[in-house]
Formats: C-alpha cells, sequence, structure tokens
C-alpha cells in the first residue's frame, strides 16, 4: 500500500488528512504538528477523554452500532434503528478514533476500533454492498432512493474512516472492506453503469482521497464522473428544488455556494480535489469564486453557513438573520476541510483566515464544556430561554437553547470528533523552502524541506493573548523562510520582532527567510483587544447593531450576565467598549416598550437614562450555564428612534 | 333541517357562514350583503368568472377529482394522485360554489356542483367513512396516521362544505352524506372511541357549525372532545416539536399562537365557537389574549402571520423577518376567520380592523390580476427575480417570486375561492338595535332588528379615496343606530357628517342613534393618503426601516418601478414621501458597496448625491409584470453609518 513519498522520511506513515498530489503549500501529518497547551490541547483532551467515548456509547445505546448485529443475526429490517444514514456516523465515529490513534498511539481505543471492525466486516456483501438499510427481503432495493438514501453518502465516510486508518496504522481488513467498497461502487456507478448521483456529496471528495492513498486512479475517475454528472437535473425536483442537492447548475458554472450548506461545502471540497489531480486549473477557480462570493455574501461573523432552517440551506446573498442562523455545526467543519483545500492549492491566507474563525466560533461552540453534549444548528441570536434537552433520549430536533447530549440524525457530535483528532493538520504546512504556521498555538511543528528537516516550538497564551513567540528547534545550514500568519482581523495593528527590531506586519503572510539558528526566537504580536465590528449595509438583519471581537474570537452577550434586563433583547449598546485583560464590558441602556398592542406605526418606546455595564464572553462559551437568551449583534442605542429618558 | 330563527325571516335560507347562538353582534347573511361596485366586486367578479373554475379544472387535471371515480372503480390506490389531504381541496372547491351559488344563483354552477356530488356519494363507505387515501387493500388502514393522515382534517372541510350548501340550497344529498360523516367521526373518535385529534385542526370548528346548522349538540359535543383532548402530547413529539400541530399547551393555557399558523389559527376559530356554544367565557377570552399577544409580537404588518418556512408556522415574538415571511394565503384567512368569530363575540372593533388588513393586504395578494395563478406564501421582501413556474405543472413549492397556477399542496387557492364567494357576510352586523359597518364597498346592507328592517346603501370609491357615503333605503320610525367603523390606521384623522355638520371621528366604532328617514346621508371621511410607518423597536427585521401605507393598503417599492437600482436592496429613502391623487412616490437614494469581501468590520459603502423619485404600488397588485425584487420596508438613508455623495 504506497502511502506519500516524503522528501527525507520513507519509514513514517505520512499521517494527513488531505494529500493532494500538488499545490502551492504542501500539507503537514498529524505527527509534525502537536499542540500541548492552551485552547486547542483542551479541546483535543475533551475529545480524547469525553467526546469519542460519548459518541460511542450513544450509539450503542441508540442501535445504530448494533444495526450491523443485526444485520449478522438477520433481524433486519424488523430491529433497524435510526435514520436511513446512521452507518455513516459509525464510519465517522471510526474516522476521529483512527485518527485519535495516530495521534496519541492509545491501545486501548484501537482495541475498540478493532472490535467496530469485527462487527461491522461480515455485514459486507460479496460484491462489496455494505449498508444495514437496503437490500435485504422486506428493505427497499439498493439504490432505489438515491434522493435520500444516502448509500454513496455512507459509503464516502467509510472511506474517509479507512484513509485515516491506513494513514495512520496501515493497510488492515478495515482498509481492504473500504476497498471492495469503493470497487463496487465503480462497478455499479462507473460508465454503463447507473448514470446518477448521491443525494448528498460526501463521496466525491472520499473517492479522491483514496485514491490518492490507494494510488488507484480507478477511484478518481468515478469521483469525476460523479462531479461531472451532478448539476444537469438528473436527481429530479424537490419540494426544496434541485439546488438544495446541488443538482441545479454544474459545479464548474455555478456562482455562489447554495442549497444545503453541508452538501454545498462538501461537494466543493471534492470539485477542489478533483481540479487538483486533474491539473483543471479552472475547476479550482470556480469553486475558489464561488466560496468567495459565499463568505463576501452568505456567511457569517462566525464563518457559520446556511441561514435557513428549511432545508438546512444558505439563504439568498445577504440574507443574513441572526435568530435563524443555522449554522450547521457540520457546515462550518465541511466550510475548514473545503478553506483547507484551497489554502494548500493557493497558499492564499485569507482561507487560513476563514479556518480561524470556523475554528474558534463554529467547531469550539459545539460540544459542552464537559463533552457531553452537543450544538447542531449554531444560532447567533437566542430569543427565548428554552429549556434543556432530555439527557437520555436522543433529541428529535437538530435546533435548541441548550447542547443535546444526541440527536436524531446526528452528523455534528462525530464530525467534531474526527475534525479535533486531526486538528495538527490544519494548523501549518511547508513548502520546499520553508515552513508555514496558519494557526497558533503552544506546541511543535516539524517538517522536511528540500533541504532537509526544520522545526519550531510555538509558545503563547493565544487567542486570550495576542503574543506568539516562535522558537526555532531545528535548523538547516541554508537560509530559509518561516511564515507567520497576520490575521485580516489585526488591521494595521501586528507587529513581528526579530532579533529585537519591531516591525510592522501587513496582513497576509509575514515571511522571514534567513539561516536560522537553533534558539532563534521571532515574536509575532496580534491586537487581541476587543474591538467593535459592523455590518455590511446590505444585510438587512443587522442593521444599527454592532458585534464585539477579540482577536478571532466573536463575543455575545448572555442573559446570564445582565441581570438588569429579562432577556437580552431588552439590551442596547452605547459606544462604550472595555477590555481589561480579556474582561470585555459594554456600557448599555435597558429599552422598555410600554405597550402591547399593534406594533407598527405608534412608538412608546423608551430608554433607561441609567446605563449599566454588562459583561460579554466568547460565543464558543455561552448556554454552559443553563437556559438563556443571548446575541451576537447587539443594537446601538441611536438605532431606533425612541425617546430617552436622558 | 332547522335553520337560523331570524327575527323577522323564516321563509328565506339564512346563508350564514357563522351562525353563533349568542353574542355582542349578529352575523348577517349573504343575501343581506351585497357589494357591487369597487376593489371587492372585482376580487368577487374575478371569483366568478375565474378562480373557481381555475381550480376545479386543475383538481380535474391533476386528478384530485378522480380519486373519487377511481375509488368507485376501484383503481385504488394504484391510481391515486395527490397528497394524503387531496380530498379536502375538493371539498374546499365545493365550499366555494355553494357559496357562490347562494350569492349569485347561478344554474350551470349548481350542475356542476350535483356534478361532484355524483361522484364522490358513491365512494362513502357503509359506516360513513369517506376518504380516498386510507383504509382500502394496499392502502394504510384508516386513522392509522393522526399526525399527518388529515382525514378528520377533510371531514372538517366536508362539514363546511355541506353547511355552506345546506344554507345557501338547503338540505340535499350532500348535506346527507356529510351528516353520515359527521355520524362516523362521533362514532369513531366520541367518549369510548380513539382519544385522539386530528394533526391539523378544523374539524372542530366545522363539527360546531354543522351542529348549529343541524341543532344536532353530538357534532358540539365531538369538537369539544378534540379541543379538550389537545395540548397534552397525544398525537406524540415529532422534529418540529408538538407545537407544530398545538398539542403543546391546552388551547385555555396557552399564552399566544404558536407552530403551523393555518393548524393555529383554524384551533383557535374552534375553540371561539365551542366557547360561545357553551358559553365558557374563559375559553373566548384565553383565545382573544393569545390572538391580542399574536398580533402585537407576531403578525407582519400586512396582517400576514407565520414567519418560517419550516413548519410554516410562526416565529417567536417579534420575529418577523420580511425577507422570510412564510404569511400563508391560508393563514391570513384562518386570521379572518377567526377575528371575524371574535368580532361576533365581542363587538370589538380591532377584530374588523384585522381583518380589513388581512383582506387587502393578504387575501387580495394571493390571486393574480388574471386569477389564474396564486402566491401561497406572501414575502414582504423579494431578494431575487427569481423565475415564472410552469403555467402546466403543479409547482412543487410553495414560495416563488410569482404566482404559480396550481401547488403539490394547492390549499390556497381554493381558500381564497371560498372566502371571496361568501366576503360580503365579515363586511356588516347587526344586533336588536342597530347596524354595523365594518367593511367598506359600493353596495347595500339590510338587517332585521328587533322592531323590523333596516337598510342602507353604500357609495365609495374606497379604498382608492377615503369618502364613504351611506344612504338609508329603508327605515323604521323607531330610532336606531347606525355604526361605522373608524379603522386604527386613521389616527384622529377621520371625521363623520351627519345633517351637513362634520365632527371629528375618534378610532373604533362611531355610532349614530336617532330615527333616521329614507335619503338619510351619514359621510365618512377616511385619511387614505400615504402615511410613512414606523416598526416596533423590537423588531430586529425593520430597524432603520420605514414603510408606507395608504389608507388599509400596504405599499411596496417593486424593481420594476425603480429603474435606477438593479434590485430593490439598492435603494435609501429620504423623508420626501408624495401621494398625487393615489400616485405614492418616494424619495431615494442609491447605495453602493464596492467591495466583495468579508461583510463585516470595513465599510465601503456610498450613497448617491442624486436623489430618484420612485413609484410604490399597493403591495397586493406586485409581481403582475414579470419577475422582479421587491421591499415593503424600506431602509432610511440615515439608517446605516455610510459616507455620502452628498
Amino acid at each position: 500500500m504506497p502511502t506519500r513519498t516524503d522528501t527525507t522520511t520513507t519509514t513514517t506513515i505520512a499521517s494527513l488528512p488531505v494529500d493532494p498530489s500538488h499545490g502551492a503549500l504542501r500539507p503537514l501529518a498529524l505527527s509534525q504538528v502537536t499542540i500541548d497547551g492552551g485552547f486547542w490541547a483542551d479541546k483535543q483532551s475533551l475529545n480524547a477523554s469525553a467526546i469519542i467515548a460519548h459518541c460511542e456509547a450513544w450509539m450503542e445505546k441508540v442501535g445504530w452500532i448494533g444495526n450491523f448485529d443485526a444485520a449478522v443475526e438477520g433481524r433486519l429490517p424488523a430491529d433497524r434503528a435510526g435514520r436511513e444514514f446512521s452507518d455513516s456516523d459509525v464510519y465517522k465515529l471510526m474516522e476521529a478514533m483512527a485518527w485519535e490513534i495516530g495521534r496519541t498511539h492509545d491501545d486501548t481505543l484501537d482495541a475498540r476500533f478493532r472490535a467496530l471492525v469485527a462487527r461491522i466486516a461480515p455485514v459486507q456483501e460479496a460484491d462489496g454492498y455494505l449498508n444495514t438499510r437496503f437490500g435485504r427481503d422486506g428493505q427497499q432495493p439498493r439504490y432505489s432512493d438515491l434522493q435520500w438514501g444516502h448509500e454513496l453518502y455512507c459509503y464516502g465516510h467509510l472511506l474517509q474512516a479507512a484513509v485515516a486508518r491506513g494513514r495512520t496504522t496501515g493497510d488492515d481488513e478495515f482498509v481492504q472492506l473500504a476497498r471492495r467498497a469503493a470497487d463496487h461502487v465503480c462497478d455499479v456507478f462507473g460508465v454503463g453503469g447507473i448514470e446518477s448521483v448521491c443525494g448528498h456529496p460526501e463521496v466525491e471528495m472520499a473517492l479522491i482521497e483514496f485514491g490518492r492513498y490507494t494510488g488507484e486512479s480507478r477511484y478518481i475517475d468515478q469521483a469525476r464522473l460523479f462531479i461531472d454528472r451532478r448539476g444537469h437535473g438528473v436527481l429530479g425536483d424537490i419540494e426544496l428544488g434541485s439546488s438544495y442537492y446541488q443538482d441545479d447548475v454544474p459545479v464548474r458554472d455555478a456562482e455562489v455556494l447554495r442549497g444545503h450548506a453541508v452538501r454545498a461545502v462538501y461537494l466543493a471540497a471534492g470539485a477542489v480535489d478533483l481540479g487538483i489531480e486533474d491539473e483543471e486549473d479552472g475547476l479550482v477557480d470556480a469553486v475558489a469564486a464561488q466560496l468567495a462570493r459565499t463568505v463576501a455574501r452568505r456567511t457569517y461573523l462566525t464563518g457559520g453557513m446556511g441561514a435557513h432552517h428549511e432545508g438546512e440551506s444558505f439563504g439568498a446573498d445577504f440574507e443574513l438573520p441572526s435568530d435563524r442562523a443555522y449554522s450547521e455545526t457540520c457546515a462550518g467543519i465541511g466550510s475548514i476541510m473545503l478553506n483547507y483545500r484551497l489554502l494548500l492549492a493557493t497558499g492564499d491566507s485569507t482561507y487560513a483566515d476563514l479556518i480561524e474563525r470556523t475554528l474558534f466560533n463554529v467547531l469550539a461552540t459545539s460540544p459542552a464544556a464537559d463533552g457531553q453534549a452537543f450544538y447542531y444548528t449554531n444560532t447567533l441570536h437566542q430569543r427565548e430561554p428554552g429549556s434543556i434537552p432530555a439527557a437520555d433520549v436522543a433529541s428529535p430536533r437538530a435546533s435548541s437553547s441548550l447542547r443535546a447530549p444526541w440527536f436524531d440524525v446526528s452528523c455534528c457530535p462525530t464530525n467534531v470528533a474526527r475534525t479535533l483528532a486531526s486538528l495538527g493538520s490544519y494548523f501549518a504546512t511547508s513548502t520546499a523552502v520553508g515552513l508555514q504556521l496558519h494557526q497558533y498555538a503552544a506546541g511543535t511543528v516539524s517538517a522536511d524541506l528540500a533541504s532537509g528537516r526544520v522545526a519550531v516550538r510555538t509558545e503563547t497564551n493565544y487567542p486570550d493573548e495576542g503574543v506568539v513567540r516562535v522558537v526555532v528547534t531545528e535548523t538547516l545550514t541554508d537560509e530559509w523562510t518561516l511564515s507567520l500568519r497576520v490575521p485580516h482581523w489585526a488591521g494595521e495593528a501586528a507587529t513581528i520582532t526579530v532579533d529585537g527590531e519591531t516591525h510592522s506586519a501587513a496582513v497576509g503572510m509575514v515571511h522571514i527567510r534567513r539561516p536560522f539558528a537553533v534558539g532563534d526566537e521571532i515574536v509575532l504580536s496580534l491586537p487581541v483587544e476587543a474591538r467593535w465590528t459592523e455590518p455590511d449595509p446590505r444585510i438587512d438583519a443587522l442593521r444599527g447593531q454592532r458585534a464585539v471581537e477579540r482577536g478571532p474570537v466573536v463575543m455575545c452577550l448572555e442573559s446570564t450576565d445582565a441581570g438588569h434586563v429579562s432577556t437580552v433583547d431588552e439590551v442596547r449598546v452605547t459606544g462604550d467598549l472595555r477590555d481589561d485583560d480579556g474582561v470585555v464590558t459594554v456600557g448599555t441602556r435597558r429599552l422598555t416598550v410600554s405597550d402591547d398592542a399593534w406594533p407598527y406605526g405608534v412608538d412608546s418606546a423608551t430608554l433607561d437614562a441609567d446605563t449599566a455595564r454588562v459583561r460579554l464572553l466568547p460565543y464558543h462559551s455561552w448556554a454552559n450555564r443553563g437556559p438563556s437568551t443571548m446575541r451576537v449583534w447587539l443594537p446601538l442605542e441611536s438605532a431606533d428612534s425612541v425617546s430617552t429618558g436622558r
């Protein structure tokens, strides 16, 4: 089984989530990036100690893993549990386990992984077909419902899990099982086979990565067929419109991401992969242009994507209501996957900007502090305190005021788990002549350049503090380039200190090219202090409002911290914003509307004369203290024409 | 078959849509109110000449009427067409026909009605069950899916059609068929029967009205059972939550309308009916309080209800985004039905205010100018021009940028038809001592007071003009009271002229009590000139925006009339509003945002120095000139902190 031929390492397995055949930047493997302190190390620890086990326990409890036993024992369809695509979550859990095993070499976890393989393997049929929901007596026939059946989507997650397993542990029974499934897909959906696609894109990027991993072009050819077929109405119209599953316009012709947000970003990620492998720059450029427009017009301040609950979908340009922000956790993760592929392809740091934003404000928001509950949707405005989801029953609803332990559709928890387990790869890259740090955390990065290995150690309390100290720990005699990202949000206020000399550092990548010595220290200083953020005037939902951000972290007002009002919707902010070593407060006045009658045309609102200072907290940590109301965007006291008590 | 015992007429059939046993006001029959000129006469003509025939032709075309033939011929379920509740639309068409036959005595229409009865009657089973979707070999069993099966909902529309038929034409085969169905419902769902309810409320008000019509208390008892059972989780939880079908809280305990908007208003209307028949003031008061809060916090400027596409449902308080206004036509009609019942119960003119608003801005908006296409949803903000729905295929989508000829779920066109056919009854009422005019149109109204018949003729070009001239055409020797509604929107500017003397007329009902002579003229003068309307500052979606209303008519800006911009979203309005004999124009500046990058934090917007006057048009008439963008709420030029070219 071929693995990536690294310039200098041929003995270690390259544990790469994504391994393009070419591109501006080369990905680093999990073994080359460690995060050992601070915000993301804590999240990775939470994943290791709680989230992965939580997902596994719940899928045992609700019977999604048991579906495979039921298949072996001939108890299907009678005993089948879960939605038609529940197999996919078992695979996504296994992908998380596989990366985690690669990261921590946890033998116990490896035994659990093997136990799952032992239960799944017997379910695979002789021709490679593997699905607990279709094809048996009493079940719908195989591939009889491509719109909603998700069989190819399930294979996609199986293949991604197999890539993780193969690249961390090596070829094994599970990887071979996946290869049989991939061959089956090519047999059935290849040239001369079923000329259609899956309602939920996912198998495209999975086939390509599996092709990269195995070296088999057949899988990439199959992904190309799927990508080329989609967009021509092959799936038929539905109530939500064929844009729901991106079957309205071919991916090369589309102008913007649209429809179901997770489907859209997964498809786009697969299209970038295909463009890279086919060296079809036009395809990569098309997706990049779609993403650029999506980021400019259809993305929340948090990086979240998807404004509609209906269809879990993107809205129109500038249709970004805070209170109906669907911003599915999986869409955020898919956006990170897409942006990472474009970062590798182009080297453009704006992709890393959006990755950072989405990591801190979507991915980090989903899991509760204890890792036992998750947000599926990530609203930017909670109007009603709502209630606590049941602790022992899967939630039938994607949205709730508090995180739920599990969902009837529970794609998000396992997606969080696999992303946290493979997080290191998103933090740094290399080229033949340099090392690039895109995300900042205490830890180490090493890379094999054309002329040898280099390594750095980073010390930082980012994002609480803005100082990032990078020390060279392994170097070359030749000069090489250390590049650090200056985030877009830093404006003109970032500085970099090299050899005791401080320079201003413009947004983008700051490159330090020289013959480094071990012990050389570079200090990047980022202005993380809290700042006001204004919305684009075309976003109707945000008119007259301001948000507060602190470094890459979006702040919010939770009612728990605003005792002078009954709901955050009564708050109007003054211009007074303070940041006292990370304690962020704003001045507020309370809005009172005395009447409760026809709400148009008569104005009886007043603003309190007194102001109250209230503390803001990072959006990612809201709703850990019981039911509450919350706003990211805060109306200005001057926004409404109200009489004031001043 | 008993009919209403009117004080003075026992020979005519009282063609009353709603006939409560008591209340502050007495309804007038279709025969007592004629509308013979102007806005609503045109709509009634459109209904007679186009809409009813359109609905009938489409239901033949798509096979919903044919389902009954298929049942007789044993071709079900193989040949069944349409959704599970398609029978209901055939009944709603028949209700429209029945009222229209009562209104116009159209023999041809009567023959078409009888032809439908002849096709439906043989489908009814021996025990009264009647439904083309359930109970046959190969179909789901009867009442096996109360959440979504809608069998009782279909009976509800059957009974309402039978009431219309009975009250306009008299007892006939169709009414007897309906009685057997109603008896069947009582047999199966009565005490000791299935202790549940229908997922879609509707049968409650239908059973009560059928009970009123037949004089059988059994039907009212059954409605009481349904209303009492609901709200205790009898239907089980679903993804949308049990509030979707109002099974979360008993109707007497609820604080506000919530969940699926049509379900909510239909249930509330039935609850008012029950409260009246049971003389349970607490129930009527509870619903009135729920409606009051709903009107104050969950209703659009148009009177439209329902902010969410997901679940076709109400949002939270003050969650009223223009661009996602679902505002289903049927929810508006249900609101009219509910408000009419509360108007009759209480005499409070605020209910007639909302009826007027909803008539002009929801009901009148749905049908296209030619009566051949309809809005299902009624958005207040069209962001993208969109496309024209196919003329020969039912639309799978409720929302579109232009009206569609038919829908896969086509509840709205037939609901429009039955409402227009019975519209007169909503316009005026009587008491023992007086006549009340709630809505204004050219036409006649007569009523039988305790001491005899009175009648008036109204001449007006309302709402284009504000003068309403009421002339007494039949009177009594005793004094009696003529009451006219002064709409809430008139503020303090309405006047009334009696005997040549003009007085200011306060909002509410103005009462003129005296011994009228034939020929006496009362002139109500309403300030219909265009005015600015401000939103409640708690509605986030409307901050910094103003609407224009003209009399009861909500105005809008359609891109067709604003050639200086590519979309109405580029428009910012100055304070300059003019109304030149009904030609309404506003001053606007064009907003330009030069960049297309991350939309938060950097502001590059400018406003043109020049202003352009653009014409506004009544919201109800938008989208009759091809694809366009449209806004009801217009951002103020001062709303965004942008630099101006001035």
